[in-house]
């Protein structure tokens, strides 16, 4: 069984987090592990281009049911059908999450990885939720902390460490 | 077609939420709307109990496929056996959606229900989420701002003001 | 907790089965029982709209995330977004379950109706797959043969027979 | 993006179908497609066994929220926590569909292919639902014919040669 990791952020966002996305893609490739997301626009996007350029595999779930409406640069798509509740799919299929810039549907996804335990990474400098939640609990059970990093490389280790830590 | 007012709050919750959200429940029935919730333990049980007391229908989905895993006073049960995408069924079910207390899970419902644009109501009073939340936006793009209530009389009022001005 | 029966059949449908349909609906509301249904057109809307002259509570699961998805004379409408998926909703929803007509939707129905050992009601002389798998088993393991009924008033008390016959 | 093809059969097959999965797993490897299927035992394991002897890709999107439930063979384990819902992911990712032997489970996911239009191959002689609706329509509508092969080899040509033919 294959590492995954998912990316979770912004279906619009700054060209930053995008170059941020596409380096976060391409880490995971040369890591030899599966790169997760929503097969959408913006981060997602660029997530799955990087990692198509260094040939790695991304798995996309987008909400609709037609593999039509995922971005071009998906491996293989998986059209849930069951709309945003395929958030909840992405955080059940990750070994560790990393987050990018990110609004109110990536802030979702934090909140399910964090109910779930997951290691989450939030990528900082890139704006939005990651920089909003890096270093904090999301509720008063203090369930896990969302780690933070400063680069793609950093990001893609950290989360390589979390998941061996935790024997998978 | 009835009014649906969704009530979101903690599986555990403080003995003055528990209040709060057993008279929510009774003033949905008495105005003759229709509650629905997560069914499980907490601010859910409470708001069934009201409403039943005031002999309300409420309608319940569960996260599991058993109907037994419902707390004692659903009227009617639907078990969704989609886990937590549950979530997004009872905030597309919503007319109306009204917080008291919440952790993550809550946070999670609030956001749905921020995405989608509905009339959002934070209980004042009830600590957790529905206190850090009231009066603000959830993220960047300003789509609907969380209004509050300081009684449950006030929040269902509110709530249907709400639904009457979008003619439902 | 209310008795919930579950009436699947097609969207579009004979003029003879729709006048079955909305007699189903009628008692249905009689026994005080709660109706589920998809909630589109054909046999789910006839089930509605006799459920609603007599006064009865239809509950309507769509497949759509939008509410206006629903036919007209639903009661509550619950719009689950995740499409045909949703026909497991109903089924884990149904203390008992009645096919009227139906194409390849119902006989999905009718087989996962099946898995759950659910009582499962074919409402002959509609055509369609009841009139096909009445009085059969849906496969190699026998796990619950589907009965018979002639009539709306008789299927609705076989049904109630077998859920009190079940403990509900 | 990757040509997909979807292998469904019984979670319990006999031995003679188990040798036929494996070889349908080794064919889509072979042809540089991706195997997708529910990830659990029989069929789906040995489809999985004989893909990832080949070194192909397998993704398996299984019912419960816990990837330790799937099939040791799985390369990457989706968690749908959708339950039996999942099926509809199943049909909504594949290009086309190959059934293996199958009872009431593998029914749906073929009526459910059926309601899609997809490419849908029975592979004869393996027993169960395979042999019984090879080339027949499943319901008044005709859709689109159940194809049948004989062999691994030639279903997972059959297949191939669907998904070019509609330009995938």
């Amino acid at each position: 069984m294959k590492k995954v990791i998912f990316v979770a952020g912004s279906h619009k966002a700054s060209e930053h987090s995008l170059k941020l996305a596409e380096e976060v893609g391409k880490e995971i490739a040369e890591n030899d592990c599966i790169l997760i997301c929503g097969g959408q626009t913006g981060v997602m996007e660029a997530a799955c281009k990087g990692n198509s350029e260094s040939n790695g595999t991304s798995v996309c779930v987008i909400p609709s049911e037609n593999k039509k409406d995922a971005n071009k640069y998906c491996s293989i798509v998986i059209p849930s059908g069951i709309g945003f509740g395929r958030n909840f799919i992405l955080v059940n299929s990750a070994d560790a999450v990393i987050l990018i810039e990110g609004q109110a549907g990536t802030m979702i996804e934090a909140l399910a990885s964090y109910l779930q335990k997951k290691s989450i990474i939030a990528l900082t400098g890139s704006g939005g939720v990651s920089d909003k939640i890096k270093d904090t609990f999301l509720d008063d059970y203090n369930l896990t902390k969302i780690l933070s990093a400063e680069t793609p490389k950093e990001a893609v280790e950290l989360a390589l460490k979390k998941i061996s830590g935790k024997g998978f």
